[in-house]
């Protein structure tokens, strides 16, 4: 072990929002203000801005209860950003503030709560922070419903939406076949480059109620056969459920919801209804048959109502490794998960990866767990995800609606 | 207390499907099986249609915990349908049918579930069976989530669609504010004519977390007030969260998401996107800020899962009040909820009301309700919806997934 490295902490939140960051954030700040090597708990307001900007929050002043809160509130509290970090050798200029601030306030320690980017900015600070000679440990608590995390088995976030969407999907499946005329559901769902979220729609089919077509950013798409999918599915069976990731693109790359095709030329606005509209018109126009386009949109990430209990856990201790490693001695790392799945039997270990090995990739679905024709995933994919949505937590409310965390946020001087 | 009645009864459910149907479904069928004058218990597939083209199900050879299942499972499962019977002094066609299946089976209870038409749907049968010497007891079974139905404080369906509506604003509230980059968010929320679910979405508030602006079908729509509106509260609060009725409509009666305005000029085709997507062009277009258009869609009358626990036993009380109704000797009435909010208080009493005084009559929210300047609802609203959409219940579940009933449906003969 280290010797004990004494000092202020800041936690900050990055990218964007999910159900369970809070419990992260949670995990991060309640275990430093337990530790006794950390002096002071400082959150920062929208991420790495607020360090840039002097704008810290004392966690200190923060009313315990209040903060337990957290594990039940979605969105990211502490506020987020989308901040893109220079290359520290083009411009430094950023660092240089943020090396001020953290001499400032004595900070030592850096918790930084994100996604791919975030592990980047981590990655960056950290390597700064080393080559200055200002002894700070830098730690990475992952967060990001789009799955796409390498180093690890999935991401704190991806679960409680995957039940959300599962969950929505089996709803709107019940909903979608009660009249006697059959009709064509196109579900939207996140994930630019990933399908993690799409494909985790298929978890509605353990209860008979899964959508009857998959479509991935994985795959190309092509809406000839797209339309000619539809059309067999819904002969068959008298109707349709089709579960569509907003990436899905032609094979030349191109964004189907950006791209205008014949089938929807004089009204393919794209901006104006989403893919889900643009799909839902192409099937009306060529099928002729009742069709409804829905697009999940930001419910699917923020839907804390519906989170899940793995994930709230798992959440909170990634924060609660993140601290208690690098207090421990260790930086530039980021808290991973490794996990079993063996005789039904979900097993989840944490462990530490390094940053460089996350920062800037992105994990797709595996080709072997999307069915040959593009149009499903396999069971390996409902074996890997089915644990993760396991459980709900009992989650406080006042007059019968969420009650969630309302912190004082008191300036740091 | 009328002479026994002895004979078989037939349940049926109409209209769009909600949360909670199948638990009034659920209270006719329990009740129904349990009582010594009901010899027999027939589904009816897809309402009165399955009536006329005879496709009933013996409710009998289920499995009973199948059956109560249907406490948890959202939509219609008997099946429904959106049938307007002809006035049978115009053509008795259908009722001449109708009389021929409840002789076949010896009907002598039929229970309708659905909104204003079922209602209508019911009445006229009432009356042929009257006319023609058929002794049958005909009861309503109250079902909207548009809560419009006459003769009765609130529907079932309503108060789940409304906790449903009011969490997920709370989570958007939460969500749209996260970076230091304000937002406008447009959600868009079922109700063509009766503003009531919109109205809901005020329920947010009591967390702090309601939308800053709610536009009802109950006033008439203005764009350029609404663009006014919008553009004030962002510049106030930094951000805008927006309720929207589906059937918002301007002075002339028109609805705006049908109608093209200047401001949409070019772009403005209703059916790609919905209204959400409509006023998110409008609003991007007239003040260039960061906005988004979510449609709530099907999930809001059909998320069993964030049901109200208030609306779950309402509904099966109202389905099991129907039938002790019928065979005490009650007809042609629907089950009514007559409620009192008194020092926080809420108690609910069910009480019969003519099918008359609710068929084709809809009910709106009071304009005392709805602020001076169109923009929110007043306390009353509040008041009254909040001890609607109390508790949740445990709901089974099956691999984490919502275990829904899964009936045999073994056609009578």
């Amino acid at each position: 072990m280290e010797k004990a490295l004494k000092g202020a902490c800041i936690i900050g939140q990055s990218g964007g929002p999910t159900s369970v960051i809070n419990s992260s954030a949670y995990g991060v700040i309640r275990t430093a203000l337990d530790n006794e090597n950390i002096t002071r708990v400082l959150g920062a307001a929208h991420g790495i801005k607020g360090v840039l900007d002097d704008v810290l929050y004392d966690m200190g002043e923060e009313d315990a209860k209040e903060l337990e809160l957290l594990m039940n509130t979605p969105s990211s509290e502490l506020g987020s950003c989308r901040y893109k970090m220079a290359d520290p050798d083009a411009d430094d200029t950023d660092y240089k503030r943020i090396l001020e601030i953290f001499k400032k306030y004595n900070v030592r320690y850096f918790f930084y709560n994100g996604g791919n980017d975030s592990m980047d900015t981590c990655a960056k600070i950290s390597r700064y922070m080393a080559r200055s000679g200002w002894e700070c440990r830098v730690m990475g608590v992952p967060k990001t419903i789009d799955n796409d995390l390498n180093a690890t088995d999935h991401c704190p976030g991806f679960a409680s939406a995957a039940k959300y969407i599962a969950t929505s999907c089996a709803e709107i499946y019940k909903d979608a076949r009660v009249y006697d005329v059959g009709m064509v559901c196109i579900v939207e769902i996140m994930g630019r480059h990933a399908g993690w979220l799409t494909a985790a729609s298929a978890l509605a089919g353990v209860v008979g109620c899964g959508p009857d077509l998959i479509y991935l950013p994985e795959t190309n798409f092509d809406m000839e056969r797209f339309v000619a999918d539809v059309e067999r599915v819904y002969k068959e069976r008298g109707n349709c459920l089709v579960a569509v990731s907003e990436g899905v693109h032609y094979a030349d790359g191109s964004f189907v919801s950006e791209a205008k095709t014949s089938a929807t030329d004089g009204f393919g606005h794209a901006q104006l209804g989403g893919l889900a509209s643009l799909l839902a018109n192409v099937v009306k126009q060529r099928l002729g048959v009742k069709v409804r386009g829905i697009e999940l949109s930001l419910l699917q990430r923020c839907a804390a109502h519906a989170a899940s209990a793995v994930d709230v856990r798992e959440a909170f201790m990634a924060g609660k490794v993140a601290v208690e490693s690098a207090v421990a001695g260790e930086t530039g790392k980021m808290v991973g998960f490794k996990c079993t799945r063996e005789n039904g039997e979900y097993r989840c270990e944490y462990e530490l990866v390094p940053l460089d090995s996350v920062a800037n990739f992105e994990k797709k679905v595996p080709a072997e767990w999307i069915t040959p024709d593009g149009t499903g995933v396999t069971r390996e994919l409902i074996d890997y995800a089915l644990p993760l949505i396991q459980g709900s937590i009992e989650r406080p409310t006042e007059h019968g609606m969420p009650r969630y965390a309302r912190l004082k946020k008191v300036q740091a001087k």
